[in-house]
């Protein structure tokens, strides 16, 4: 018996270009399918990014009570709307949010897929099939005093505070994994290093107490960037000025969106400038990279300390979560910090993409946009991905090599310094350089020369403690 | 009736760190799982680049005719091991290859997941089942005479090699388009602008021909740094030593690579280099970056050319693909030149990362290649996908608004420019000034103030003709 | 008569690596001599930087004041290093700080030259010779207390002070000149545009009050940025812990720091982490980035608005600041703007090097802090010099050509946007297509199809006025 | 007695606006003083890069010739100019050069300053005064048949030439420098290391011998960017169309100039291209980032083997170049590599500078290469700088610390990467953790257990002898 393919039933959709037959069953309609056309660019679907679909969802609500209570929409289909959105914010339909993420156009197939979703849905609600848009029309109702211009980066802003916050929850985790280690850690007297080099002594609680205060400065520039991304421009539709909103609009919208979304959101004074501008993504760009910097700075220290078993610093031992090669049996690599040391690398160069496409906007609007959103949600969510995987599978399971810790200590010429007020710099010098020559202890040669008495050194050495 | 959730059948594997379920019916193993564990940064799996897939399938096939060549690996598992290739090569089991694309340890989690779905579906073609090692073993058969450390590199270099073909074909294809375009407009006379301003005529023709020339140069940039990537490590194992492999391992299983993939590689001399350079990788993601810088430049060209319809340059129209706006009815956008300006932002940013990974090499190897091959991927995939849509959805379909640019030399100033010869710079800048605060024409000027006369006129602009 | 060379008087100094000749007449000594030949990569000195080169002085002279107040410096000896410092601080001996700006060693050859200056200067003030080093020591004295760990980054945050304020004045007079111009031109209609296509009416004014803002927002982000960088590590010595300096030391310094800066500078809390952090400078180089962002999209609108004369946009006109052309007589370019792209481009990349420096630092200290800095400082004072030329070579003389602005929003298709409310979002995508194709205006096909009548064209046109 | 201020004695010039007083005895004339006055953002004159300068004088020399060859310019004149740029080439007037690197304009800030210094050196030369220019004029003859659109990218790429030249006798040295050393450590056995963990045995000659090959390599790929920085746009005058140039003036002047400057250029077949196209400014700005990572790398990894002196991984010893703290007596720090580190991120950060540069390139012409140039010109000569100090300053007294590293290799755990073959990967896996846990050496472990006799484990160490 012969098999034939089943034909995917359809239905008839036009648009400025003209007729497409459209997937009956599609919630999307012909706008988002000449954008899947048009961008074929990553096979990503902007539904990767459960975040922004919740945050348009956001949007589209708060403008369709807007607009009902402006009596710019009747009550049947406001209704319509909010119970579509409710339903896409409760994680329905992200599977038809699926034009590229990189795409042209500074977001409107984004807008438009999210209109056509919503609109179809809302037909679906009504009683109506998909496609029947003289009763709810993806762009006369649910995109009414609205334009892609304000639409995108407001729903984009939303969408970044949704994400900074799971970043925020993942760095304090790592913070107070870092901070519990200072505290296990605080009597543990090891060298510290300057330029590689020997310098003097501290504690690994130290070292691990620095690694924590980073992360929680971080995570305090954080939230000052994250506030400076709750500045909307809704109701400036195409270019700040408000065409075709009604004048109250901007102002019902904002209070909507906030009561939606619990977000102090604020709308701009200058809603042309706002329309234009880019700033605060790339600040909040800048400042992950801030964060990543710092990230791979601590992990490379991480890998140094734990470097050996046998042949290298052997401070301290991070766990071993995997066999670590595939020639060299009983290996064990620092995976995880090197996972996260190029999860910065990446954000390091996202950075870079956000500032070309910020430059490269043009006059009243950004048209890079969707690229910059891209790498943001990229960035945030890979660190987060980090900062879990560090603070869970790597720095709460670190140990100690205490007692070769100690051992260096001893043996080291770092000595000198503590003894440099006392014996003077140069004197101290000499002392370094005789040490190091004869291959013998600081201590041993101070007391041979009678430089410091027994009791003197002791002395010293106790007010030294780090 | 009461639902039970039927549990997933297992099989027990063992490790470095300990025994794990495995799923029954799995190709990978517990490598692999514990990868999946340690690293769940972006969510999408090696699988999705196929090219490297298929790479690694190649250079492990190769490693098992030379290990059976060399007496290592007996002809029945050999032929289990090749035969599981050719399937992974012709597209099977790719749904197998499931660890992240960033991830920690140098690839050495690919490499294992690799080893796993080859041995396992190696066992089955031996008639046994998924697990049973003592049959065909990953570490012990399939990675017989291998290191992640010289396998990753060399299976990353073929997957681009497969890669830049294809880009080098979209590549050709949008250089063609340039030109069909530029024989087209070979007589449309226009303005050229420099630094934004009207400079001296020229014609459309020249203009979409450098563009042309651009594209063809960037492919054999490409096709020079594609060269350097044909030199490989494989051999050298664990850190270019060839500790492990017999002596004449690496002539043959570069002899059998070549074959197998049909690509002119070659053995590097210093395999103690080779395992730890990546400048390779960072030429070619410069000559990608080169193109990216490029393509951005072409295509703010095409927009800016293409901006009006009324108050713009409105020198040539792109065709429209999709309505350009959710409040603007009948605007339509350049959206494919935006795309491909977000996807070179994304190219230059992505060699940041490259830049940053590559400085981060220490001592014998490179751990940070994952995010390498990660972000290499991406660019040359995104600019394919790029270019293709530049020519097919762009460029073919551009045309010219062959009066309105004839009217705008007519009008331009930039005339005097080739009568400063015959009347002097000084009288020529006089003359334009003149023509600029008056609001006339250049010629009017020249005859009424008896400058030239009108054959000489005449006689320049037809010699000027560019 | 023959001309005999005049040998170079010197003196004799030494230091760990044994003995060499100073220049007499010096004020730097042996620490610096051998900084001079290890680091000759741009030859420019520190002394470039007047602002770090106050700064030096000023910490040196809390330190001494604070040590003398602890009792660890005699009276006779701080009096002259506090007078050394001032004189210095008051322009002196300026070219005696002759270290490459780009240099090994975490500054240490900017402390040392620092040190030396200071020592000698200061020999001299109490009636001895350079090199009498037994009366006022560079290290044992000037440098008492202090590491070059705490010093350099200390001083380099109360030099960014400086530098910041005046980039802030900068900013301050380009947002006032914009801001100038958006009052002149707030009656000039014109055409809107995204994607660089026409978009719907606004006036030439609110396209310059964004300007304005745009500076400004990045005014008050510098003020934020700047307020990171007043937390000091100065007490924290080597590594953080203190050692070599008395318990109340980092206090009092402070305090004499701030009342001889004037600036609000605060002892961090943790010295060991904030020695080893440069969290804040990433972060300050990030604002600067984001400026340069701003200004270079700002600049390329200018240049976008004035292009023409004759066959551009032609909206305004920069004014001529030098003949454009040495081959076409009469053009002028905008190249004020131009300048302005560059410098944002530098300090683009400058964030860059930044970022690598920050990443490159390794466990107690970033040994790339002089890279920083002179990144830093060139950012900030190319563009505050950026910033002027623009304001006041550029902005000021900007004018408007009135009735060609105007003439394009007569002639435009955005027009639909404004009637799309009134007679349906897909009614007025088929008038912009008819439009466009017949060469028609708007008005005129709406009238003519009786879709509104005059009246009601009248008042949509009027309502919405920008 | 009142002091009266003498006046600077003038000449006056006039240009498009107007007059100018210019010092009397400048060789610069009115185009230069008003970019003095437009451009001062960094406060270095171009004169700093006597290359530049130098090939200047080569295109005006050659220019010229090619002039009076054609007849378009009398013998007197041509031979003033020729005798002018000889002298500026013999390192004459370059004082005189003196507009900033930073520059708005193309370049044409740089071309004019170089036409009037060889105008007015022509016109001194011939018996006139400066500022004469009815007997020599600066644009009408010194510039005949140019524009600085060929002139300014064709000088730049001369210059260039003489500049990797000498970058590449730096990066030899150092190969050199490298080499000598893997020589003389040839013998010396140590561990390996991947990821930082200990791998397997190998000799320090061959971690040395891959610095020298790394350099090598990076030199044959400069050698080919190079290359493309060849082919010149000599005579394609404003925007490549040749307007304003004898038929046969391209022709002439590439001859010439290939003459004078003894390379091998060649003139672009599409000069419309070739005049806007700075792809070869990318493409070797990515090389020299590519040598930048590598130098980097390198310098990181001799910053590491020297790490210690006592609790480091102490394998090398970095001669002392100078005193490395001002706190810590005796501390040695690796000063030179840091330095090269720091070059090597500037020259990261200046590739991101020319990218963006490149990238805001616009129809015809690219006005941003003076930025490119200014960054091309210190990345190469920093770079070279760099290079030397690296390998008279540190390499050539490098030592090795060979008892140290041998008694590491008998530490290691690394052997039962050798024993694998012979014993499988499992039982080497467990005999690895478990002279880990016990502390004790894995040849102890192996004979106790008895799983190879004495004589095979002797055979097995011999034949893995790296």
């Amino acid at each position: 018996m012969s098999r034939i393919a089943q034909p995917v039933r359809t239905r008839v959709e036009h648009d400025l270009l003209g007729e497409r037959d459209v997937p009956l069953d599609a919630h999307y309609g012909i706008h988002t399918l000449r954008a899947l056309e048009n961008f074929t660019i990553t096979g990503t679907p902007i539904g990767r990014y459960p975040e922004l679909v919740a945050a348009l969802a956001c949007v589209k609500q708060s403008a369709a009570v807007a607009n009902r209570r402006l009596g710019l929409l009747d009550e049947r289909r406001a209704d319509a709307v909010v119970a579509a959105c409710e339903q896409i914010r409760g994680g329905a339909l992200h599977d038809q949010f699926v034009v590229d993420v990189i795409q042209g156009g500074a977001g409107t197939s984004t807008n438009m897929n999210a209109n056509e979703v919503i609109a179809n849905r809302g037909l679906e609600l009504l009683g109506h099939r998909p496609g029947d848009y003289m009763f709810l029309h993806p762009l006369e109702h649910v995109n009414l005093s609205q334009s892609t211009n304000d639409v995108y980066p407001t729903a984009l802003k939303v969408a970044l505070q949704f994400a900074i916050r799971r970043l925020r929850v993942a760095m304090d985790g790592l913070a107070e994994a870092f901070s519990a280690k200072a505290a296990e850690f605080t009597d543990h007297l090891k060298m510290g290093r300057t330029q590689l080099q020997d310098a003097v002594p501290m504690t690994l609680g130290q070292e691990f107490g620095a690694f924590a205060v980073m992360v929680r400065e971080d995570a305090e520039r954080l939230e000052e960037a994250a506030l400076l991304v709750t500045e909307i421009n809704l109701g400036g539709t195409a270019i700040g000025t408000g065409i075709n909103a009604h004048p109250d609009y901007a102002r019902l919208v904002c209070e909507e969106l906030r009561a939606v979304t619990g977000l102090p959101l604020a709308t701009a004074t200058d809603l042309v400038e706002a329309t234009q501008d880019v700033g605060s993504f790339v600040q909040l760009s800048g400042v992950l990279k801030r964060t990543a910097v710092k990230l791979s700075k601590t992990c490379n220290d991480l890998r140094l300390l734990s470097s050996g078993p046998r042949v290298g610093l052997g401070e301290i031992n991070l766990p071993a979560v995997q066999a670590g090669s595939s020639i060299m049996p009983g290996k064990v690599n620092p995976v995880i910090p090197e996972v996260v040391n190029q999860v910065a690398f990446e954000v390091i160069g996202n950075d870079v993409t956000i500032t070309l496409a910020a430059e490269g906007g043009q006059l009243q609007l950004n048209a890079f946009e969707p690229i910059i959103a891209h790498s943001l949600f990229a960035s945030l969510s890979h660190l987060t991905a980090a900062c879990e995987a560090l603070s869970t599978r790597c720095v709460v399971g670190i140990t100690a090599n205490v007692a070769h810790m100690r051992a260096g200590v001893e043996r080291s010429i770092g000595l000198v310094t503590a003894l440099s007020p006392h014996i003077g710099y140069e004197a101290a010098t000499r002392l370094a350089a005789d040490a190091l020559d004869s291959d013998r202890s600081v201590t041993e040669l101070v007391l041979e020369r009678g430089l410091l008495s027994t009791e003197e050194l002791e002395g010293i050495m106790r007010l030294r403690r780090p």
